[in-house]
């Protein structure tokens, strides 16, 4: 089933992960559970708020890249498991009906284990950008992933 | 209403923000929704799977971590956004029933605005510990905070 091992993660591979259009009700879904601030969960208030409107948790935004990339790309990886995040960076807020358009690209950090021969270090950069071709997001995954058997 | 202004957040300040116990209905809820990988929706593959049983998506802990400190914090700041994270880490996988303790500390780096007079940079080291005291996940996370009018 799994057909991308630490081999094929070479950096500078590009992955196009598709796109999500954010609604209201995932935005203040997403804040009732996770982000109870005004401006994610109250309309009225976001209004009122330095925003002026509704928007989306930043840990939703890093959620919605991550949904893109899973399906996309991580359903088929040999996944050892994430072992973190570097340079992560809001650039936008994200309102309703915006549409993030997810890119993922290996970097060069990308190397063998040194401790253990049958995994490897992905560094992986993603994106995401509006329909306008704003730079929403991005960030630094970094993820172990086996070598090919 | 808002309490904690730029001058509350003063490097050291340390904020106790409570604790969760995850169980195994949240971890597939949000793996279903943001990261549908075998070992975070599906019991019997998780089995199966390097981690030997289900485990919360690496952006679940960070949206839990991201609700208590909403909770106990940011629901006082006068937050006018979030900017980024740095060094994010997972050192440990969340397993259902794990109850995660979260802390938030100031950090040296928070420092007035260079560009504009009423707001300043927060940089906030979040924590998650377990009950058996292991560090679960840690992160730097950058804010926009305003200045007390």
């Amino acid at each position: 089933m799994l057909t991308l091992y630490f081999e094929d993660l070479v950096p500078g591979r590009t992955f196009d992960c598709g796109a999500k259009t954010v609604t209201e009700e995932e935005i203040i879904r997403f804040g009732v559970e996770f982000d109870p601030q005004p401006f994610h969960i109250d309309v009225q208030a976001a209004r009122a708020s330095p925003f002026g409107g509704l928007i989306a948790s930043g840990v939703h935004t890093f959620a919605i890249f991550t949904r893109l990339l899973a399906d996309a790309v991580m359903v088929d990886v040999a996944n050892l498991g994430g072992a973190g995040v570097n340079d992560l960076r809001w650039f936008a807020p994200v309102r309703p009906g915006d549409t993030l358009h997810a890119r993922a690209t290996i970097l060069d950090g990308t190397r063998p284990s040194r401790s253990r021969d049958d995994r490897g270090v992905v560094m992986l950069r993603g994106e995401l950008h509006r329909d306008d071709g704003a730079l929403i997001w991005h960030a630094t995954v970094i993820s172990v992933v086996a070598r090919r058997p």
